[in-house]
């Protein structure tokens, strides 16, 4: 097997680094398929790996400069995990983030990483959208994508058509409804559902859920992707 | 005068794109030097800059592509800005953000542009810190440079001993107190405080002012620096 710099079309991708292979091999060991260890790796972080990869069953090949070098991104990086890229069913009785056509890879990870620290742990995402697998939003969300349960869908219906006994919130900016007028105790199991970058959710979303928008001052540019969701999150997590 | 590829040394820097370059010129025009058109530029964006230059006594450089091409990081960039570097005093009877250590140019400018929604308009640095003024962050702040007043401090202390009688809040992963158990309407004038990106507020912030901590779940990584401090910004918001 000849691996090669990452494109989108493979069927499998890299951890980057240390500790998002560690992540892989501790949380979907399932995906892993080779773990590279070059020679400038400290002792520690090889031998931790070594060990995991043995536990699950995982080839190791050490003095892979070469190909570590090849496929990392950062000199720094001396550890590389080859993984099959997979999707996971969302679980119908959790709590979803929906996200319609995310444009940026450095919010995704941000994104995921505040979906588990605020305990939702299925994302949707609905296409077209960026390339969760990229190894550099693996290794900025360190490994998030092995903690959750994500799939993407063509479109918003055939999301909905999946799920349909659950509140639905979208975020938008013409909501009439501030989120701090919510009352969260009685919100029961729910999707949030957050648009685009650039064009956020367009009208007809409006007919989806109840809409609902985050309080701040009254100034043209709106809140980054990352940070609306996330405040969005903690505020339904918090209760 | 050579304008060159930006470097932290310099004492002015640029505006890459028409947003950042027009909220220059609309808020801070003091510190515009002169502005460069290129060619590719449309002639709706170049109209509204070269009028709004006029109308300040800036000098702008039509045809400029050979400039333009040089400072800028994206082909897709046709207006750049050159503008001399500036700090504000901080206003001692407004709420302050407190920024220890920040080491990453993207968490910097996400928090600038929450900051500004969640109505913080002034901003201190802690020395050793990255550059507010690249051109990177000024370009994915859209500008917000502009629209803050912000000053370096070498220490802590120097800052307090500016800023005495204001309540403190420390934003801490060791705090007995949880940021929602506060009761924010009965908060006066203030500042928020947070910690480096990996090593966050040491142990001496306990005795600065009252340690605070954001509700969320029992997991080993913790949240994003711009997440962690715009959700502050924003409990304090909505009150």
């Amino acid at each position: 097997m000849r691996y090669t710099k990452y494109k989108k079309t493979l069927d499998y991708s890299y951890t980057l680094g240390a500790y998002p292979t560690i992540n892989m091999l501790e949380n979907y060991p399932d995906s892993g398929i080779v773990i590279f260890i070059s020679d400038s790796a400290s002792e520690k972080k090889s031998d931790l790996v070594k060990a995991l990869a043995a536990s699950k069953g995982i080839r190791v090949e050490e003095h892979a400069n070469k190909i570590v070098s090849k496929l990392r991104e950062k000199d720094s990086i001396s550890i590389v995990g080859v993984f099959k890229k997979f999707e996971k069913n969302l679980e119908d009785n959790a709590n979803h983030i929906v996200l319609v056509n995310p444009s940026n890879l450095g919010n995704l990870g941000t994104i995921m990483r505040s979906a588990i620290s605020f305990s939702y742990r299925n994302i949707a995402i609905i296409s077209p959208a960026v390339d969760v697998y990229n190894p550099s939003l693996v290794r900025s969300s360190m490994g998030a994508i092995f903690n959750l349960k994500f799939k993407y869908y063509e479109n918003i219906e055939s999301y909905l058509s999946e799920f349909k006994s659950r509140e639905i919130y979208t975020f938008m900016l013409n909501s009439a409804t501030y989120l701090d007028e919510m009352s969260i105790k009685e919100v029961g199991k729910h999707s949030l559902i957050f648009g685009n970058e650039s064009s956020g959710l367009d009208e007809t979303y409006n007919n989806i859920g109840k809409p609902l928008k985050i309080r701040q001052t009254d100034i043209e540019d709106s809140l980054n992707l990352s940070i609306a969701a996330s405040i969005a999150m903690y505020s339904f997590y918090k209760g």
